[in-house]
């Protein structure tokens, strides 16, 4: 696939910053820092537009102070759409911020359909869409998001992942495939043994090995990749053979219960193949922990907590033997 | 759960209306007639808000024309994300455009995720979000979307029903269960046999079961139903034999080769319990088919299509003895 995939700025950024760290970028009205709400509702009042400025203010402080600890930046759609076109603008604006920045982009939209909808999800979210041209009868091609990587869900199947294999390869974006999520409780249909005796999260992941092929950057690792949550390490070991050169993303580390330890025993012996998520745990590291203080320190307590966090994870692949650093 | 939910509209529609037939608002850049398209870069350049603008006029006009032949509209939410913050803008004044002239909006969005981020997909959609209050400490509660009911994907399980069964129980919304879907090829997960026999989509129809508990509207049905394409009529009588009293949502009519007489196998006896959708079928009846015509026709083209669609409906839904009209 040659140069500058996904899993190439990827490698680079854990080389470059001794760092397999991920931080979530979820933000929650509440919980913005008063001084944040507060200046957005001077500027534009009661509005969704000064949400929207209020998010993007806060995203773009979080992410000037992670990036040295960060590799990566996982913004969660969710949050952003839940405010409407507003939300959606400060999600693009984050997008081109962190990638200005020089931060791996994985946005985290968890989407799946088929056909013609799949097609729209890979070309609005990684590739580029319809746009115009010179005259009516013609037409250009733009990027919207441009994210580098994106979640997927896979129960539609091939009609759903044709399109993102075609981006994977022709764009060198990367995609995560939705399969042993951290949530407690545990999803029925994951766990569920299917008639060959292998639990529905196993198949898939035998399908995401079929699917990524050919994806593979310079160094070996695959442009798609699965979710599987630190809290559950046990299942990380079984997803690690059957996909030995994809990436995990691994969500649960920290506020969800998954300890360092868990986090990395996805790893492979060189040191890669996961990038660990750590979401409100560091972007509200103000409110609750050891990192607490009053809300205009929030940005020296995400620092910390990012700090941290690194720290934390790299003394759990340093002690699994699979890191020097 | 009282009156004037989701449900007992959706009933009501039917009665007033004698359809069963929803269309799909799911525009492509390249196939909204060049005038519309024009008229769009006229005022506002060959811009990502001319787009959004294009969009909303043609469902504007499709909405005028076939609002006499259907129950309900589902936008998917794919083709107007791709086009970032002006394409859900469009989105949004489309939902509130179709709401006014008394359709019932479900907003096809397959979302799935868990905890905090399932609930802002609940709050988000079809609920209510953190808003601005009237100083710093307070706050209230806003709709963003506000559509009637929406679909969602349920791997994830508990963690991501949970919000969900709330906002339709206290908000008297709708949610559709992706299980079945409409493509071609079929879904190897949705069709794996679990260990006790049956498939993993007949798995979900049960946990769906359960999850609909004490969703029941005035008359009897649920507000939480499945997605079952018309493709795979055989699967639509063990789906209701599961769900006697769910609504399915129903693709795959027409466009993607599933005739009248296989999209109504799964209603019951009574004449409810689905919904048929048609998409491109309706909206680009302009470009081909048995209605094609000059772009500056596509109104009428539409409306003939939707004419067609319901009428080809209740036929077959009288073939099959469940209804008089």
């Amino acid at each position: 696939m040659g140069k500058e995939t996904f899993t190439d700025r990827l490698m680079d950024a854990i080389d470059e910053k001794h760092s397999i760290l991920n931080v979530g970028l979820d933000p929650q009205f509440k919980r913005i820092p008063v001084q944040i709400r507060e200046k957005a509702r001077k500027a534009y009042g009661p509005t969704w537009q000064a949400i929207g400025h209020a998010y993007l203010r806060f995203n773009k402080e979080i992410i000037d102070t992670v990036e040295p600890y960060v590799i990566s930046v996982k913004p969660q759609m969710a949050f952003y759409e839940a405010y409407s076109h507003w939300g959606v603008w400060a999600f693009q604006k984050t997008v081109q911020y962190a990638k200005d920045k020089g931060l791996v982009v994985i946005e985290d939209a968890k989407r799946g359909d088929g056909g013609d909808t799949a097609q729209a999800y890979a070309d609005g979210h990684l590739g580029r869409v319809d746009f115009w041209g010179d005259d009516e009868e013609t037409f250009t091609k733009m990027p919207s998001y441009d994210v580098d990587c994106m979640t997927i869900k896979a129960w539609i199947g091939q009609s759903m992942l044709d399109p993102f294999i075609e981006v994977v390869k022709e764009q060198g974006k990367g995609v995560f495939v939705v399969d042993k999520t951290s949530f407690i409780p545990n999803s029925v249909i994951e766990q569920k043994k299917t008639e060959d005796g292998i639990t529905n999260w196993e198949n898939l992941a035998h399908l995401v090995r079929e699917w990524g092929k050919d994806t593979e950057g310079e160094r070996g690792y695959r442009n798609m990749g699965v979710v599987i949550g630190a809290t559950y390490p046990e299942e990380a070991e079984t997803m690690r053979k059957i996909l030995p050169n994809a990436w995990f993303l691994i969500p649960g580390y920290d506020t969800q219960g998954g300890g360092a330890d868990d986090a990395v025993v996805g790893f492979n012996k060189d040191g890669y193949g996961g990038v660990v998520n750590s979401s409100r745990g560091i972007i509200f590291a103000y409110i609750k922990g050891r990192f607490q203080c009053d809300p205009k320190d929030f940005v020296e307590a995400s620092r910390k907590a990012a700090e941290f966090a690194r720290d934390d994870l790299n003394a759990a692949l340093k002690q699994a033997g699979k890191r020097a650093w």
